[in-house]
């Protein structure tokens, strides 16, 4: 636990932050706050599965190692490119060499100084990363050679506008609608002129046995993550929320091919530990599926305060969950590049984002996902201000009424003035589905009882 | 003036809203509000011209004349066709003999209904549409067979989806660039569904020849309220911008042809005003181009805030202003059915909403209009929560202050609570502009004063 709190006197770091042009001092401020509560959410866990140590040793370095690997390719010729949703295609950057990075801002940190030039009434999320580029407080952002930006909603495509104001933006024009034809083609158009400018930007050609190499990698990622939630399924659990959350947050930083092997032993740990029946939450403890808005590191607020009531979150509904991983790029049906790139954007076109009009497959799979992974109840995530997500609400909430599972909105920012409003709720919600499940064991058994009565047995 | 206190004790009025089904007890609330506010904000004016008296008796009885005319149109077959915005095609409703209104909610009423659904972090323009068909409240949306959104934003595409459950909606789907060819042609394609829709809804084709004289209907109504504008880039200007602001809001509910006539009338008074440098304000009055989101009435807040501080308002950058008008549906070149609609389709791209992503045009457009109509400061009006315009404000405020206009930005909902903030503030901003103008004018006289003595004249 110690080693957490050496981030700050790394001198190495300081010498390669101050090369990489940050706000050294300040930044010493941001990066200072990251210990402590590292060590209060994560570490403090019982029975954690020993293969996270990676992943933990990823977070307790985040600002050192993994950036002076992406310099090292930076300064070996590959370009690095950075974007903040799923609907960025990777696989045309992994294709050419280059390095992705999704640099989603999930510190409360930079928000004052976005503040300065964006609106305060603006979701967290743009605010902080837009507040670390301009301050200069993160090694990832200063990497960049192209930012991707997209037009999932009307604050960030807004403020991307901004952003290429400081580094040169790519915004992709993602169609309001998933269903027409028109649209559909305007995205594959879309993505298809991406592809031109990764090819633009490295000097390199994304031939087809590349994207296919590109498009295999992204797809074993995918798979990895699916079999690490698959886990999750399990009653006992046999790894917390918090820690795929983890596992989640870093798939979007760290190198691709070593993430894949990192998080497949994780996966064949808990496959171990599913099998003997271990877990991390007592069996029976209340299950929890989060649905909603993504959550970038450093933000572990609403899985920490739900796991310390008592409850256990077993899978999230989200772009920093399921929403991820779920569909793989479906290359069997290929005989052209043009295929190739259309089966790309059918995939992510089946991100069920509430920035789609409708987005009916969401209720859906919300509803899906609580009867795979067990869940007693729903905790349904809002990023403050985020219009898209927040009133969806209603559709996702009528879809779980109607099959009896509880829901619960939880509209919150970065930072920890709500905590204790949080908390109170979240707890109240917990014991709700503790009384609820002990009344359905209560009411189940008696039920055998009278069955085991009548046939004498 | 009591004229305004009888729309409570319309017993013919309480009759047709019992059998277009308002909830008349609770409309009864609703309505008895505005004839105060409408006499403190508009009928405490002085000098104002002859002609605006139409549009005062419309007001005098929004809920009860005009509504019973659209059920007569309605009861002898004619579709009545609800929109939201300026992006509405209304010309194919003209085509078809169709009733076209726009529906916009401007009044904090219906809101606390509206939140029992969507979030209360939306616009007020949203929660207040919302909720005055949730709860019946209002004779025009009754009246309405067909509803019309469209993609603007993600706060209204996902309300339309929920006001789907209450009454048929199309929503458009305008696309998020305008400078894109497969973009156009999405939304060329979309205008040209509508037109499918609007026939199909009425039963009745959109020919060439009624689609044009429906274009030129469109044009004269954008003609004639382009009259009146013109005639405030005088000095002293001969209407106040309230007055004006009431007038745009009548062009979305008026008779199409009625209103053409009228705003006419009203334009050669004010243009006679202006021949005889007759105005509502005292020549050199400081002058205030309102920038932004639209208002809907009874939106009078920020004009009546404006003008009460000794400003007086000439120009209104907003939909329900310039953005509404500006271009005309140009069919000069169009050789076919197809060619008209793409006539249509560009116009209404040519509308500066800051829903598109970039949308450079608008911070030129504010800067040429503020010259225009001599504006000394520009008040930047935004909705609470609307992040497209409050982001746009960095744009639009650099692009001011290059060429030296002040510019405030003032973010307010539909509520009363903060009219004290608001005066102060409109009131600092106000006397900072008149203490620059007399600045300005004495460093002109006092220049004048050295030229003359230096010439010895």
């Amino acid at each position: 636990m110690t080693e957490t709190k050496k981030i700050r006197t790394d001198v190495d770091n300081e010498t390669f932050w101050r090369e990489v042009g940050l706000d050294v001092e300040r930044h010493d401020d941001l990066i200072k706050g990251l210990p402590p509560v590292f060590e209060s959410v994560f570490l403090t866990q019982k029975n954690r599965p020993e293969k996270i140590s990676y992943f933990d040793s990823f977070i307790q370095d985040l600002h050192g190692k993994r950036p002076k690997e992406v310099y090292d390719r930076k300064n070996n010729g590959d370009k690095v490119i950075g974007a903040f949703c799923a609907f960025f295609p990777e696989e045309f950057v992994h294709a050419t060499g280059a390095v992705p990075l999704v640099l989603c801002g999930g510190a409360e940190f930079p928000i004052a100084d976005a503040e300065k030039i964006l609106p305060r009434n603006t979701c967290p999320l743009i605010k902080s990363s837009f507040g670390f580029k301009i301050s200069n407080l993160c090694p990832y952002f200063q990497s960049a050679d192209l930012l991707v930006g997209e037009t999932t909603c009307g604050g960030k495509k807004k403020m991307y506008e901004l952003l290429g104001e400081y580094v040169p933006t790519h915004t992709l024009h993602l169609p309001h609608k998933k269903d027409e034809a028109l649209s559909r083609n305007l995205w594959f158009e879309e993505v298809k002129k991406f592809k031109g400018k990764v090819e633009e930007l490295t000097g390199r050609k994304v031939t087809d046995e590349k994207l296919l190499a590109a498009i295999d990698l992204a797809n074993r990622k995918r798979l990895a993550l699916a079999r690490v939630y698959n886990t999750r399924k399990a009653d006992p659990v046999p790894i917390s929320g918090k820690d795929v959350l983890l596992v989640m947050q870093l798939a979007l930083f760290d190198d691709a091919e070593r993430f894949v092997k990192k998080t497949n032993e994780l996966a064949e740990e808990l496959e171990a530990r599913v099998d003997r029946g271990e877990g991390v939450a007592a069996k029976g403890a209340p299950r929890v599926l989060i649905s909603g808005t993504p959550m970038t590191i450093p933000n572990w607020k609403l899985h920490d305060t739900i796991e310390k009531s008592g409850a256990v979150v077993v899978t999230e509904e989200s772009c920093t969950g399921t929403r991820y991983f779920t569909d793989l790029v479906d290359t069997s049906d290929a005989s052209s590049s043009d295929d190739l790139i259309r089966a790309m954007a059918e995939k992510y076109l089946h991100i069920n984002c509430a920035c789609f009009t409708p987005n009916n497959e969401r209720p859906v799979d919300v509803v899906r996902l609580a009867g795979e992974y067990k869940a007693d109840g729903v905790v349904y995530y809002v990023l403050q201000f985020c219009h898209e997500f927040n009133t969806e609400f209603a559709k996702v909430e009528r879809a779980l009424r109607a099959v009896g599972i509880p829901v619960i909105k939880i509209e919150t920012d970065y930072s920890d003035s709500d905590r204790g409003q949080l908390k109170t709720r979240i707890e109240t919600f917990v014991e709700m589905l503790k009384a609820s499940k002990a009344s359905k064991a209560a009411s189940v058994s008696k039920e055998a009882g009278i069955k085991a009565s009548a046939t004498g047995s």
